[in-house]
């Protein structure tokens, strides 16, 4: 049936359609649930609309802090906040780089231009921080504070890290990227791959996007949910409720989960099953 | 929040990608609804996948049958049967021609080598075709007989206008689609707007899919029903399940509401409110 070769752009869109399609999810936007300022929609335009950026990457052409501040402003032009800030920062090394080795290598590579450019980027987007220090990325100081200290966007990812898993991703060899793509594999192709693959990493690690809106508890609680979920104790469709009427979105591993599903395309796993 | 000026081709993909989403759509895959081998991923990896084919309609890089026929190249890689061909029919030329009347330029200087393009497209494709005569696409000496007859590929769609209303948007200079832009401004923007649209031009028009594969009576009768949701005396998703449980899918109609998607975002009709 394949007529073309699938680029690694197109893998990127192909990933981050997937995963907002996926249902059940528990709290985040699926193919059933919206919240009432970000929808399906505004996720599917961001990945169609971040084209350019993607296939600047995939030509190689530009650095990753640059392209990551692209891919922001192709996408920034709805009202549904941001979608896909967390996925570019995974996506953009990786289609750079070609696969998970490639990545560490364009993050061993980074600059401090790189550093810059990514604040730029978070500007931009209305994504939710931790503001307690000296490199707010809200603070237009705190880009003369990066240039002083001459830090890479690599040493900003360091420094995010403690409270940010996708920042962990950079430090640790894209670790829970792999792992996500080897639960795909196990799950399986297609919409149940994606939600298996999902639920086991909510239950393997406490989403820093949960810990940064509602605090270290409520993520540790959804956490042990999850593992109730995947240890089939809980009704996956219920704790969906639960979350989304608490607000509780899991978006920090539905980042990791778009990054998993570009690598396990590129082995082959099957989204058309 | 615009930050970049949004393409040609980034308009069609959009169209393609708010037609399928909109919900309840009777008989049709929606956000809500997939039939078997057919389902919303395969609409929505279809929409990213036609990439190089309208960015090349958007160079002006190609001839109009020889881009339906690289869309399909581009966009034949899944499982999930035809998606977009009628759409691609109606996108190519738009995109091209950039609107209504430069498509019908576009129509109106085809050639022989377009129609022998679209016979090649047409073949990749499972459309569902009335076989009855000399030009059935399905026999290979079909594309001799246009060549002897010197028919372009407005020829073709004049030839296939009575039966198919997609071809018909080419010889009546869009009507239906410029009807289905005009309508969407007038029920508003978002998911409400593609509804109300579509449920209109289904209800002022035998979907000639409907007709090829269920005959000119139950056409007749689907339009019929839509008239009465449109007038409030039929509730749509009742409607939206009988369609559905009887395998009627308006797919003739989608491609055009896709068509009046593409030519109502180019006139600020607003997708995200």
């Amino acid at each position: 049936m394949t007529e073309r070769r699938i680029s690694r752009a197109d893998r990127a869109q192909l990933a981050m359609m997937l995963e907002v399609c996926a249902f059940p999810k528990p709290g985040n936007v699926d193919r059933c649930h919206d919240y009432p300022t970000t929808r399906l929609e505004h996720f599917l335009a961001s990945a169609i609309l971040a084209r350019p950026a993607l296939e600047k990457a995939e030509r190689g052409e530009g650095s990753v802090g640059q392209l990551i501040l692209e891919a922001i402003e192709c996408t920034h032009v709805h009202a549904g906040g941001n979608t896909h800030f967390g996925a570019f920062i995974l996506l953009i090394p990786l289609v750079l780089g070609h696969d998970i080795p490639g990545a560490c290598r364009v993050v061993a590579d980074t600059t401090t231009d790189d550093a810059v450019r990514f604040y730029q980027a978070f500007a931009k987007t209305q994504v939710r921080v931790l503001s307690h220090d000296d490199l707010d990325v809200h603070d237009p100081a705190a880009i003369e504070e990066l240039k002083r200290r001459q830090m890479t966007l690599a040493d900003v990812m360091l420094y995010s890290a403690r409270n940010d898993m996708v920042a962990r991703e950079w430090v640790n060899g894209f670790s829970l990227t792999r792992r996500g793509a080897d639960l795909l594999h196990a799950y399986g192709g297609g919409c149940g791959g994606v939600t298996g693959a999902f639920i086991d990493l909510l239950a393997s690690e406490p989403d820093t996007f949960v810990v940064k809106k509602h605090g270290p508890d409520v993520a540790a609680m959804t956490m042990r949910k999850a593992q109730e979920v995947r240890d089939g104790l809980r009704d996956i469709a219920a704790f969906d409720q639960e979350c989304i009427d608490a607000g509780i979105n899991p978006g920090s591993i539905a980042d990791i989960i778009i990054a998993s599903l570009y690598i396990a395309l590129g082995e082959g796993w099957a989204w058309d099953c």
